[in-house]
């Protein structure tokens, strides 16, 4: 049922790369600078979207997408849709008055690059564009399939999801929670959009809801299981390997998965979760490769 | 075909009364606190989006939309979907590292209140809210339609609409712009979302693009005379009034309506846009006595 490793991983790398390239060239095309006094927002959304970042999330649309027989064009441009979510929340979340992060992908964050309020722009017009790219009959000619998609994401990126993830994240430097609710903290922090791109996938498959319970339980999985490597490398990691701070979470008091379940039994967590992410896949045959190669990927990547 | 004075005035006195009620209630149905960590959250977005405001956007939505038969609960929604994108820019546009600002309708901002990280996320939060309220079956049964209000309001938000007018505010502190760009930064940082409103009215009631283009003139007209009296407000306004801080363009050094004119050809300047906004709405009879009403009341408010 699965590829011998080698092949799987060198199948993974290939695409991982593809998609890079693929999400950069959209981002390079869609955010052309014009010749006015917005140049500034535009070349600080170019920052923070172009040339950085594994790209997981659309590759979680494509490698969705792809056992469906969607195109490419319309998976990539709602793969650069949930990766434009993702990269307004980094923005905003590196500012001052949150994280405080000077060191992103390896280069300079937004605001530091910029200034403060070109960072909370910038984020913003990406939050917008998101929609935009969702909304455009370019994505799907079926205004159905349209629709479907953005009720997803901004379910998944708004207060009952990312948002409200992150300010459970704020209260957990004031509060001491227990797993249940760092688990929940993280599903909605992480897993919501990692779960909205699988999710959006089907969608541009035109699977119906009850036809995604099990692609439910696999981005459920690998979400959890992404989550738990994070704190890992936040917990044992190098800087410059990660392009980010690193050791934050202990820095400001927050229980992670790591503090309260210890490093190793974080780990073997994370492999298990790996594995019943896989079984959910059981009834697909080598056009799920790629989503069972990525969900190796989370647990065995170092940054 | 334009009632007499007193009785238009009558009109809008209890259509914004009537609007800032059903607004605040929608927002306080829709923003019910969960007991959980995101509560504070919530409070947040509560605070900034209940109780305070002209509504105006939302009226701009209903009155639009009455005219072509739409029932007030479609309109009322996707009124509270633009005004939760007119709260959130807002919140951040109040942030410290923005305008800096402390007091808003007459009570605390949100970072105020709160602090800067949760007013951050409020605004995040209120920004995918727009976009989930509009994808919402219960905005209309018809996919085609919310797909439109979605694409609407996404352009009419982003770097090529209000986000994009917001930074040339900021870029308008170091450099000095002509009477063109003033209007242009103008008319999207202020325009682009008024002209949504009025827009999204005439997609509820199911007008094609070719017969919106009258309510665009309209829509246009007034959104410059409003910025207009803004202008005119802060450079001789009362703060207590305004419920706003005051004064703070000269102080900033920016160009303004009132700087590149005078004040006086400034007002002569807003009356004309608003015989010229009524003048867009020959065609219709007492069903756009609301509008009228309304461009009247633009020039006419004293904050």
């Amino acid at each position: 049922m699965v590829d011998a490793p080698a092949t799987r991983s060198d199948l993974l790398v290939d695409e991982l790369e593809r998609i890079a390239r693929d999400i950069d060239g959209f981002f390079d095309a869609v955010l052309s600078v014009p010749d006015d006094p917005r140049a500034r927002l535009y070349e600080a959304m170019r920052h923070a979207a172009i040339g950085g970042g594994k790209r997981l999330r659309p590759l979680l649309v494509m490698a969705t997408a792809e056992m469906f027989g969607v195109g490419r064009e319309s998976a990539l441009r709602v793969g650069a849709a949930i990766e434009a979510i993702h990269v307004y929340s980094l923005v905003h979340d590196d500012l001052p008055c949150m994280d405080d992060d000077a060191l992103r992908h390896g280069k300079a964050t937004v605001h530091v690059a910029f200034d403060d309020a070109t960072a909370v722009l910038a984020g913003d017009s990406l939050h917008a564009l998101a929609f935009d790219l969702l909304a455009d009959p370019a994505t799907s000619a079926d205004p159905f399939v349209r629709i479907e998609l953005v009720r997803t994401l901004a379910a998944a990126s708004g207060v009952q999801g990312m948002a409200g993830g992150q300010m459970m994240d704020i209260v957990a430097e004031t509060r001491t929670f227990d797993l249940q609710t760092v688990t929940r903290l993280q599903q909605l922090k992480t897993g919501a959009l990692l779960g909205a791109a699988v999710e959006m996938g089907a969608i541009l498959g035109r699977l119906p809801p009850e036809g995604r319970t099990h692609l439910r339980g696999y981005a459920r999985d690998i979400g959890l299981a992404f989550q738990i490597v994070d704190d890992l490398i936040d917990h044992e990691g190098d800087a410059a390997l990660a392009g980010k701070a690193v050791g934050k979470d202990a820095a400001a008091g927050k229980q992670t998965f790591v503090s309260l379940l210890g490093a190793d039994r974080a780990r073997d967590q994370a492999f298990a979760l790996v594995d019943q992410a896989v079984s959910h896949l059981a009834q697909h045959g080598a056009e799920a490769d790629l989503l069972r190669a990525l969900a190796r990927f989370i647990v065995e990547r170092d940054h």
